[in-house]
């Protein structure tokens, strides 16, 4: 509540993107600053921090936007050093060492992080995304969500047996953790939520396709864990379809191999690409944009400036690069917070940055996931509940892990989901199509 | 469950609007119909049905969309002779007893109920729309949320003092019970849960503007009420204006006589028309366009048509008529389901529909409310927590219940608010204005 207009700190820091790794080093830092020598802003493009492990429950209608989102600012309340700003970061000015926000405006920086994630990545298909929208935002979500919904809406009201068969296909585009959530929610709320809600068909006709290009699918988990995944999604009648690239996407559906799918509703969970800050740094970058970044998560020759989460990359002392996953963003967060407060005190730098593998979860459906926790690893109704354990332990305060809670139990006992909502626009209009 | 196709049900009722007043009559048919002589088909454009007396709350953030709003296909489900369509309506062919959908299906009925609620009136002048949204379903209330959230975050970034100050004013134009309850609501956002959230200004400069063009707020009320209402409103830092009516809303602000007030965010709550059944039915409508029923809620000369609801106008024998409200609304469909339910048996049909005065409530703000039960009528906390205790028994289902209690507690105890996010595309990327 200080205004701090009569003060001059003396190094502000500017972090960019409020995902796990931006939240992570302005919470270090803000608690760190207890002598106020440090002035920090914390801009991002939304106004809410995302759990993004369970966009995929919004996008589903298990869970609601606001039981997986926090208003930054409210996150960031209680340090008076913070200043949170809603703006939309284009470029940095090196010279000047200011970041540039799309109205105009510039904002100077001692110290940089670019903590801005990961976009879709179609491999040079960008007009596959009109067909095949990934999740990476709650609007992402809401949109998935009421197009999965929709067809169903749909299929109740077409005569056209061939279009009801569009409509009830689902394509997940994506083996990895995201897609293999996707697709076992998608075949749950077909075969489960919605069966005794519609009268003309059977939901239970609905086929979820799941389409992994490489030979198994949670290719980042071990082999027998991939195995495990296969056969419980088959067992949830999801058609898994390994070893072929898609090769188009279309309003009518997906192109794989030589086959063509027809699928009214496409899920892209194949591929990200980083945020474009190595374009606004000249940094050298990988294939899928991230920023190549020194041991200490700095650009080269740019001491001042780290780059955090998806949007970097670096490799471990095994030659395999950190994963994109909320641990190793929180991580690196952490880690930046250190050495910035190094550097102020004029301590010398911590070592370098090392990732601590925490091992990884993916759920497949109800009682089904596989945790890996590389030690050892198990698999079925055990790793279902240590997973909903762990996530409700990740979440922020007590309203947030009472609500989700809620809403999981309510699933779990009753089959219900409680976010079954169509609520854009261009949803809702939604007549008969053909 | 069950396919219907093998039978062939004698009585197709066809309620547009799944509003109180078409899901009352829903639910009363699909009990009734035990012996299987009536089929009933469920239209509505929306896929949710809206427990509309709370929408205000999604659009202050208090509570989420889903905490609000249900899966119509979910609320019908028992009932084995109701189908549920998405589906958009738009006219009415009155030879072949017939609806018309936007998509160019005919749906025909034996009896047809329209329960397709009200719209926003601008009084010939929906060019204001644009800049004073009303609010009638969830994406209104995310809209407006978002317009809320984004002026605050843009008065964050302004340096222009009378910029700011447009920011933060938030006119709300109609002294009804929705507008007294969003004014009271923003000044509870403004003054107490954002309060510490912002930095270089404070929140609680932000003028929360209540215009009404008669002689008091909630008229509807008894006098001294609405005396009670304004005291609590101004005890809130509402300014309320009576007696004016606005002449002009544009991007910069509202005209008030010959004051104009630069205001930023507007929210219309004066006015509604109802939906164009009239224009459907060529029925005879008031100036609002309500279609002036029969004392049996029938159009004149159309004994299968029934008309209720906010689309519907009827006298009560004192010459006044029945009100535009929830409990209205479902007399009304209980009262249709009676006369439908006598017809079909070959029972003389009831008497006329008598409207039974319930009383009515409104909330201002924290521990404060009017409840007017005509007998006797109480202020203050205890009819607050009142308002609180009949808004939770009318929600429908126990988790819904959890999850608003748990809501409101959590605001009761911390002041914070579940729901504060911006997600409407066109709003996220809200830059410096100017």
């Amino acid at each position: 509540m200080s205004r701090r207009s009569g003060r001059d700190p003396s190094h502000h820091v500017v972090v960019v993107g409020i995902g796990f790794g931006g939240l992570e080093v302005t919470h270090r830092l803000g608690r760190a600053d207890a002598n106020g020598g440090l002035r920090i802003t914390a801009i991002d493009r939304s106004n809410h921090h995302l759990f993004q492990p369970l966009l995929y429950q919004a996008a589903t209608a298990s869970l609601a936007p606001s039981e997986i989102a926090w208003p930054i600012r409210s996150l960031l309340r209680d340090y008076g050093n913070v200043t949170t700003l809603l703006g939309d970061v284009v470029g940095v000015d090196r010279e000047r060492n200011a970041v540039l926000l799309a109205d105009g405006d510039a904002i100077p920086f001692d110290t940089l992080i670019l903590a801005t994630g990961a976009g879709h990545a179609y491999f040079g298909h960008d007009e596959w995304e009109a067909y095949a929208p990934g999740l990476k935002t709650l609007d992402d979500a809401t949109g998935i969500r009421g197009k999965i919904l929709t067809a169903f809406e749909k299929a109740e009201r077409t005569a056209d047996e061939a279009e009801r068969e569009a409509l009830l296909t689902f394509a997940v585009i994506g083996g990895g953790p995201t897609g293999v959530e996707v697709a076992g929610m998608i075949a749950e709320l077909a075969h489960e939520t919605l069966r005794p809600d519609f009268r003309d068909f059977d939901t239970r006709k609905a086929r979820v396709i799941l389409i992994e290009a490489g030979p198994r699918i949670l290719s980042g988990f071990r082999e027998d864990l991939s195995t495990y995944a296969r056969t419980a999604l088959v067992n949830r009648s999801v058609e898994v379809m390994l070893g072929e690239p898609v090769s188009n996407c279309t309003a009518d559906g997906v192109q794989v191999g030589d086959r063509f799918i027809p699928a009214r509703t496409i899920v892209w969970a194949a591929g990200v690409s980083a945020s474009p800050a190595a374009q606004w740094l000249d940094a050298p970058a990988d294939r899928a944009g991230r920023v190549q970044v020194q041991p200490d998560l700095t650009v080269p020759d740019r001491p001042n400036i780290f780059v955090i989460g998806d949007t970097a990359t670096l490799a471990m002392p095994d030659g395999t690069p950190v994963p994109g996953i909320a641990p190793a963003a929180k991580q690196e967060g952490r880690y930046v917070a250190e050495v910035i407060e190094a550097r102020l005190r004029g301590q010398p730098a911590p070592g370098p940055f090392r990732y601590k593998d925490s091992g990884s979860l993916a759920t497949i459906g109800k009682r089904a996931a596989v945790v890996d926790f590389r030690r050892f690893s198990f698999t079925g109704w055990f790793a279902w509940w240590l997973w909903g354990i762990v996530h409700i332990y990740f979440l922020i305060g007590l309203r947030h892990r009472l609500k989700v809670i809620l809403s999981w139990l309510w699933i779990y006992f009753t089959g219900q989901r409680s976010a079954r909502l169509i609520t854009k626009a261009d949803a809702t209009r939604g007549g008969k199509p053909g």
